[in-house]
Parts: structure tokens; sequence; C-alpha cells
């Protein structure tokens, strides 16, 4: 039976440490404050938007949010989020993605100053993953990989890492992260032929590929720790990440869905916006 | 004996496509120039500067220089480099690196604009080659390395690619143009244990170490397209790449050096300044 890597438990450690910054933040006037921005009424979005309420909540972060319209304009989202730009109180901005059709996300996103750009969805934000220069943050998804790899005490110099999937908000940083911190990394995909095969030569196995199953049977072998970042619903109607868990037990350990990455994600948005009212209180005081 | 892909030969092919681009440019009143700027009077600036100038000549692109002294100060270098943005007549600007240690080179790289950035040295140029996004134009190096794919049709999606190196002038933008091309790719550097396995699994083997001979006697095998990217003087006083070529000879192909990415590099510098002109040209008539 592989070892759980507990979201929960990295969680603990992290808020520990969270909870210790906003107290001296508090104690120095500055109350680290998180925008939300939501177009419409996407039910993913309204529970992640309560899942990170509560997570506020219990670490002293302010949740403020701007709700608009489905059919909201282009020039009244860019508003909102000039808004949020200019508030000295704000301190991150997270704005719900995908936005309907009807407006230019690639624009939008970017309009988003990189110093409050707590979800690393900016083109400098993501640029600095790449340059490892620290521009903005980095997304939270693979972060949040690379804290439970911490907590845990997982070694990455010198071990064979490989990630499947390459999108921007999990599979190419994670591939950067494990990179920086010394990896020989991998990076497959949909094109990659004979998966199983170079999924095995992993120490470190990291699954981003946003579709149940992908990593199963042939995929794992002993001594592995395998990360898996996907969440999904299952033909019963349950999460599930993107790995056949079941055949994952030979591995040493892997991270389980729920109760994984997932959870560590918000606890690491939160770290943002406490690191970003840092920042801001570092500026004033130079 | 392994086939030498010549980047002679990707060069012709090259040029007849840029020379009648550049006549088009010419024909509506539009000169592609390119601004070198140069601080002080290295050697190897100075041949490269030669070797440039006669590019230049050859397909009917404007070169004009900046020169200053080693002790320049920064301000007089970044006034340098703003003439050179807000001048319309100059489409692309090559400023030589390293800088002298008094220098902020990461403030004075950043001041380029982004669509006067030949050379991909800005984060936003990087940024758009980790992203996918055209943002500035890519590092001509790594993009030199892909032109000798492509003239050479050897086919890379679904291939394994491994590169040696990850640095942001060569190999890690050619990890992401490798991966953009949908290679399974590897990224190996001084930390990577077992190198020559590894670069045994490759397909496609990119050596961008800096260093001659990394690649040697068990890197290589049988039917392996290898492209060294590799500049370096050898014990003789010899230019040579990064691979030891003797043994690549068991490879189906490799680029030698000199005459392989090295000759490749200035012309999709010059390339990039005909795009750079086109684009102004295009924005004008917009």
């Amino acid at each position: 039976m592989a070892r759980h890597l507990s979201g929960k438990e990295v969680n603990a450690s992290l808020h520990a440490e969270i909870t210790e910054k906003v107290l001296s933040l508090k104690s120095k006037g500055v109350f680290p404050q998180l925008r939300l921005i939501r177009v419409g009424e996407n039910p993913g979005d309204l529970s992640y938007e309560r899942g990170t309420a509560r997570r506020c909540e219990e670490l002293g972060v302010v949740m403020t949010k701007t709700i608009l319209p489905e059919n909201v304009s282009q020039e009244e989202l860019l508003l909102a989020i000039q808004e949020a730009n200019q508030d000295k109180n704000v301190h991150g901005i997270l704005l719900f993605r995908p936005l309907p059709p009807h407006l230019d996300a690639a624009l939008i996103e970017n309009a988003v100053l990189p110093e409050k750009d707590v979800d690393g969805m900016t083109d400098a934000s993501l640029g600095g993953v790449f340059t490892g220069k620290r521009i903005g943050f980095p997304p939270c998804t693979p972060q949040a990989c690379m804290a439970i790899l911490d907590h845990y005490g997982i070694e990455v110099q010198g071990k064979r890492a490989v990630v499947i999937g390459r999108s921007l908000v999990a599979g190419k940083p994670a591939a950067m992260m494990l990179l920086k911190k010394n990896a020989t990394v991998t990076i497959c995909h949909t094109r990659t032929k004979d998966m199983s095969a170079i999924a095995r030569e992993a120490d470190i196995l990291l699954v981003a590929a946003g579709k149940a199953g992908v990593a199963k049977e042939g995929f794992f072998r002993e001594g592995q720790t395998v990360i898996d970042v996907g969440i999904n619903i299952n033909a019963e109607g349950k999460l599930c990440g993107d790995i056949d868990s079941a055949s994952a037990e030979i591995c040493e350990a892997y991270t389980p869905v729920p109760g994984g990455v997932g959870a560590v994600t918000t606890t690491i948005l939160l770290s943002h916006v406490v690191e970003a009212a840092e920042n801001a209180l570092a500026w004033q005081e130079a």
C-alpha cells in the first residue's frame, strides 16, 4: 500500500506560517485583502468561492468580491480590474476563468497588475516561471505540488521527474519548477508515444492531463512518488483525479483526490495574497 | 558515417525567402534596419559584428551601429536604447552581451521594446516562448536549431527529444520549441544522473551545455539526429562544439561546428529584423 500524501497535513503546516505573517502585518496596520472578480454564476466558481471564503476567514485574510453579470461588457470588466489594481487595500486579485466567449480573455487576464496577480495568470507571471525571475506570482496549482513534495521531504534534485500534460496552469509551470529544483524533467502529452514506459522511468510522476484514468496500470512502479493534479467527476458522479489510484498502490506514495493537490491550492493562493501585502508594505517603507 | 547537417545549405534556402521579403518591403519604401549597440571592444563582439555586417549586405538589410565606451554609464546606454526604440527607421535592436559588470543587465535588456527585440532578450519575448504566444521574438540560437530540423525534414512530432543544458539563450527555449512541435522532451543539466543513458533515449539530441566534449562516447546511438549548439575553442585553438564528433559518427546525422547551428543564427536574426519591419508596416497600414 502506498502512502497517501495528505493535502490537509501540508495545509496545517502552511497555515501556521501564514497565520503568523498575517498577525505581523495586522500589527503594522496592513490587512491582507483578496479581491475576487466573478463573471456570471458558474456552479464551479461558486463552490470555489465558498471554499476560498472559509479559508480566508480561518487565516484572517479579507475577501472582497466584484460580481458581474454573464453578459458584462469588456469595458466594465476591465474597469473592475482597474479599480482593484488601483485600490491600495487590495493585495491580490483572483479572476475566475474561463470567461464567457464574448470577452477577450488574453487582454483581460493581462490587465491585472503582476504584483497583484496571485494566481499566475498574466504573461509576466508565467514568463517569470520560465526565466526563473520572480515576476508576479507562479500559478497556484503547480506550486501546491511543490509544497507537497517539500512538506514530505521528497528529494527532487538529481531525480527523474515526468510531467504528463503541458497546460499553462499546471503541466508546463510544474516542469519548470521541478527543473529549478534540479530534477531531470520529461514532459509528456497527447502526442507522446509509449507513455507508460516513460512514466515508469520517473522517480516523481506528476499527472496533469485533465482526464480521469490517464495514468493507469503500467505507468507505475515501486519507489515512485505520484502527484495527481486532476480533478474530474467519474461515471458514479464522484470526484477523482487523473490516475487510477488502485494501480498506484504499488508506488511509494501518491496524492489522493480529493484531499491532495486541490486541497493545497487555495492555501497557496492565500499565501500569495499575504506575500503581496508584505511586498506592498516593503515598497511603502522603502 | 553520419550525415552532416550543413548550416550553409539551410542558409541558402532561408536567404532566398528573406531576399524576396526585403525586395517587397523596399518596393513599399521600407528599408529594414538593424541597430547594433555595442559596449566596449570585445574581440568576440567585433568578429560577430563583421559577420553580421557581411550578412546584412548580402540580404539588403541596413545595419547601423551605436558604439559606447566600456565605462559607459547606465543612463547613456539606456538613452541609446531609447533612441533606437523611438527611431521608426530602426526595426530590430541587437545589444551585445554580456555587458560590463557595472551595468544592471536585467534592467537594460528589458529596456528594448519587445517588437524590436530581435534576439529574444527581454522577459516579454522569453515569456512568449514559454506561453506559446508570439510576444517579441524568440532567441535566435534555438530557432536556428528548429530551422535546421525543418530544412532537412526531420520529423519531431511524437519523437523523444533530449536537451542538454537549460540556459535562457539556448536549452530552455529549445525545449519549449521542441515541445510545441509535439516532441516528448527531456531536459538534462549538470545535476542529471546517468546522462549518457538518457541521451541514448533521444531520437533528437540537442546539446547546449556550453562546454566541449559534454556529449561523448556512450551518448549516441544509430538513428539519432544530433544538434550541437556549442561554440568552444579546443586545446589546439580550433573551434569545436559540445559534442565529440568522432563518437557522433554512429548517428544518423549531426550539425558540424563550425558550419552548423552558429552559421544559421545570424540568418535567423536578420529574418527577425525583416519580420519586425513587416509588422511595423502592417501596423502603419492598419
